[in-house]
């Protein structure tokens, strides 16, 4: 019979299921520099011994282990549980394990304090154990000579200083943490054509504009060339005018360049270099398109045919997203025996636009290429400026958006737009803030796309542009505008489509910062600013407001609290009651300021009166 | 900057969240002989290609991979899960992983035809491409020359014959099984001390009327000599009058010996291995009590000092579980320079015995032992003997239970006797049946224990008794009883207290199998052999009463239908229903036969009436 084969005794301390754990540590979890991340696991180990515990954490790979506490929690129900956090100074991929180790004094002394509440007359036997223990935890044991003064705290204060760490035992592997910089989940953007607006000069003298309404970030589709192949006319017809400028997603033109190009037309690339520094001197920061397909003009078509699939009779396969079809726009064949070379020029791409100024990629349809590509390009990114940020635009299947997310994005497009009643967008919000999933997943609440028009904005006029427009804000640490949301623009190309009529996709337009909804966007940015509350999402609470047509929540980030109440009913004004639960730590009574109206009241726990004309939203601050 | 260092491109097949999996693969999940073994994850892929899936499943290390087929479930909700399953026709360690591949031909046909019902008029390319796939696929092309002609189902039916995986991924590695037999999940338990039957042949005697009563084990308590110093006297009291027989958990003599040897009351070793055969011949199982620790006079005491723990002052500690005091009682020091030699001899004790005829072990205590411990133990005699079970005695903390189970232990006792109410059991049952515990904890209900007689029991006279035996054995695969519940024995050695007045523990008793609960034992152990329904847990629906003393619920396999409701209440008789829900598949009208009365009605879905006599129960198959 073979003896056990260890030569010292397995560890007897178990500590088990770390959270939070993506994918059993295939994949990473996410925070934000500054955060102070907490962390569970189950801890406990055969007998009754007293355990202590730590979580440690440093930059992967590096430098001394920071340690702070892990406690008990929930002793009352499984008692095994300990929960602790610790603080992020800093950026880019962090560590951070479990050790716990038996607190051999204090199982001792708690050993005597149990048998001596019994009143077992005789522990000489266990204060025989106390001496050794005592000088080797360098406590004076000529103290403790009787039980009482054994059990004095005095002395287990001092055996707590001793870094004794008996049965030591942590997790088999440290566990990996993204960090990123407070970008990453929570801006305001807004989304413009550079062509509508006079190109890369135009858009700089928007900017002081822009700033002043408090956006964070400005996301422009592709500044590249256009194919003139089978380029797409005005509303997306297949026949274009010859002046039809076509859609900036059908990228490369066989004279002009490709994804590494400026149109000439949205000026030169000092210009684009220029409109980057003129940004971030007003505290804005530039998101570029990066969408991997190409106009059947893009140079890579001739210098690199075999990046693409052609069929056996010659013909190349354009783009679908059925029942969409991209007819000016062709795929890269992901399968190509030189998938390197492909990989390789497409981490340049992003590496040049990074050069010249871009700190945020917006991805086109990143679930439609393959996921170790996302994987491999985020970290090759990531090691050279941990500062760049990736927002996924995938409309998809949960599994796909989430892995997507998992492999690195900082951010991801959501179904927001499309969840309306006050139930589905609890139900959703639920969702994103407190299942596992919000470990990994950054939304970006965008309100609408050039793509998505919703028909709660094409039929609830400006009542709904304004309620969804405080959701978005309210709700989302990251939200979004495409430029015309603010105009109340409203019209489908036909009855049922979400695509817009005269859609900017297919043509220029003259566009200015002068609609209607701005004054409400620069109130809203503004709170935003002003409220940590604001800047989360698993910190928000649904409440009851005894109407379906009032969409209720309170959001905390220590003192600030945030309540806020949507009427979502675009044609009736709605009457209700915002319910405060005693929960949020409130006095009975305790002042609000009105964020958008500017009144002050006095409110309570329980019921408060609430009216809202259509559309309206109280956004609350508590006060006191 | 570095290219992709891989020479071939990474595998766009993601395959996540495979299930079931314990621990990330840390434990295994357990099943039976004979199950067909359900499996799950998520496989999807960047783009529309259509994915095929297998699981592949074989004795671990060994032999050919069977293949079966995955489904695409839940196509409307997130599309990305996959189930399917494989049976499982052998014992021991097995494993399984999953294998999914891009169909090219069915994504191509499906392409085609999405086209082609969209009216698309020229097909040309797509029919190009088609005809190469063919070939690869060994389908006759010529057959393809049209849209129609490349359609035709058959040839699909061919291409899928063909062995062809385009971008293969397999998980990372195999996830391991524990497979046992079947009484590692479905059994009726008997407990009885032997001293109390007339030792090994006295108990020897009782094996036909134990089989006809439908018992599967026939549980032990220890059968080792028993230590004179301390010795516990009747009612555990510190004084032990010299014809007091003792704790046989206080294990070990000085002259008689200790884990291995025979208490000379009960018998010899020829008698011992004698029951053991006779056991078997009558279809019963011998469950023998594993306890590790030791009496004062332990041979181990003086032959191996270094297993234990003595105080500076000399003295041995004593076993406790506070409040409870074990004071005859030692345990070894798991910290042991000697370990190795501990874990050893301990082996050895249980080889031993499996050697004279023991299959099964009831261990005592397991969770005061390290966790490592038993993982290892379990595996050294799954090696040589995988037909051996382990029953683990651990009330205490989640946690620590489900460990022990994950270690390998085929059974565990559970918190049943202390779920007195509908919804308290409810909930419990729930949890065991429908968490993850399900994959790897497998519930032992014991009605009662030599230390545990609850106040439902104490208080609740004959009706309670016969409620919580249908309770734990209709909802129970494995349940027990120890030795007396059939007399209804419910007098504590004081109020508040659990355990036995005059407890068998400390003295022997005059027992015979004559208890007024039997024919009720006899009757419902023959229902449970006779309904496949009642062999598992995870198969249980609870139904609603429309009344808190009615517990109701389903327990379905295949067609095999059972129906209980128990009045819980037993003072009262109660009325209520039996509300049989549509999703069990029932007809609107059906047969239902009383398996207690004997009684034959007719049932309907919805609200049947019950009326039940206190601690009564209907035990109901459904007939057609």
């Amino acid at each position: 019979m073979p003896a056990p084969s260890e030569t010292q005794a397995p560890a007897r301390i178990q500590i088990e299921d770390p959270r939070p754990l993506v994918d059993c540590g295939r994949y990473r979890a996410k925070a934000i520099e500054g955060d102070s991340y907490r962390v569970t696991a189950k801890i406990f180990k055969d007998g009754a011994d007293l355990l202590r515990a730590v979580v440690k954490s440093r930059p992967k790979g590096g430098g001394e282990w920071a340690e702070h506490e892990l406690t008990r929690i929930d002793a009352h129900v499984d008692g095994d549980t300990w929960a602790g956090s610790f603080p992020i100074p800093g950026r880019g991929i962090w560590e951070w394990t479990i050790e716990a180790w038996t607190d051999t004094f204090a199982s001792w002394r708690s050993e005597v304090e149990r048998k001596h509440a019994a009143g077992e007359p005789d522990l000489s036997g266990e204060l025989s154990e106390g001496r050794l223990l005592m000088e080797r935890y360098g406590v004076d044991p000529s103290n403790a000579d009787t039980v009482e003064r054994a059990l004095d705290p005095r002395l287990l204060a001092e055996a707590e200083s001793h870094p004794a760490r008996d049965d030591a035992t942590s997790l088999a592997a440290p566990i990996e943490l993204q960090v990123d910089r407070e970008r990453a989940r929570f801006g305001s953007w807004y989304e413009l054509f550079p062509r509508s607006w006079g190109g890369f000069k135009g858009v700089e003298r928007q900017l002081p504009r822009l700033a002043e309404l408090g956006f964070d970030v400005l996301y422009l589709p592709p500044v590249h060339p256009i194919g003139v192949t089978n380029r797409k006319g005005r509303n997306n017809v297949l026949d274009a005018a010859p002046e039809d400028p076509g859609s900036p997603w059908a990228i490369g033109h066989h004279d002009l360049g490709g994804h590494e190009a400026i149109h000439p037309d949205l000026g030169t690339e000092d210009d684009f270099r220029a409109l980057c520094r003129s940004a971030d001197e007003h505290g804005i920061e530039i998101a570029l398109d990066f969408a991997i397909q190409t106009s059947a003009d893009h140079p890579w078509l001739t210098e690199h045919p075999e990046w693409f699939n052609r069929r056996p009779d010659g013909t190349l396969k354009y783009a679908e997203n059925p029942p969409k079809k991209y007819q000016d726009i062709y795929n890269v064949n992901w399968d190509s025996e030189d998938w390197r070379g492909l990989w390789q020029a497409l981490l340049e791409v992003v590496l040049g636009w990074i050069d010249r100024g871009v700190t945020i990629f917006r991805v086109d349809n990143p679930h439609t290429k393959p996921t170790p590509f996302w994987e491999w390009l985020l970290g090759e990114v990531r090691a050279r400026h941990p500062d760049v940020l990736f927002l996924a635009e995938a409309f998809t299947r949960r599994a796909k958006m989430q892995t997507l997310a998992k492999t690195g994005f900082q951010q991801s497009y959501t179904y927001f737009t499309w969840k309306s009643s006050r139930w589905e967008l609890t139900e959703y919000i639920v969702e994103l803030a407190y299942s596992d999933e919000r470990h990994y997943f950054r939304p970006n609440f965008f309100v609408n796309t050039p793509d998505i028009l919703t028909e709660e904005l094409q039929h609830g006029g400006r009542p709904s542009f304004e309620a969804r427009l405080i959701l978005a804000a309210t709700l989302g640490p990251t939200y979004g505008i495409y430029s015309g949301f603010e105009n109340l623009e409203n019209v489908p190309v036909r009855p049922g489509s979400e695509e817009y009529l005269d859609s900017e996709k297919y043509e220029a337009k003259r566009r200015s910062l002068d609609g209607p909804l701005l004054p409400l966007i620069g109130r809203i940015n503004e709170v935003r600013r002003r409220h940590p509350a604001l800047r989360s999402l698993d910190n928000v609470t649904f409440l009851d407001t005894a109407n379906d047509a009032l969409i209720g929540y309170a959001k905390r980030s220590y003192d600030d609290i945030v309540l806020v109440v949507v009427n979502v009913d675009p044609r009736w004004p709605q009457e209700g009651s915002l319910v405060v639960p005693a929960e949020l730590g409130l006095p009975p009574a305790f002042g609000i300021a009105d964020q958008l109206a500017g009144d002050r009241f006095t409110w309570h726990l329980g019921r408060n009166y609430v009216r809202l004309e259509p559309g309206k939203s109280h956004v609350l601050a508590v006060t006191a």
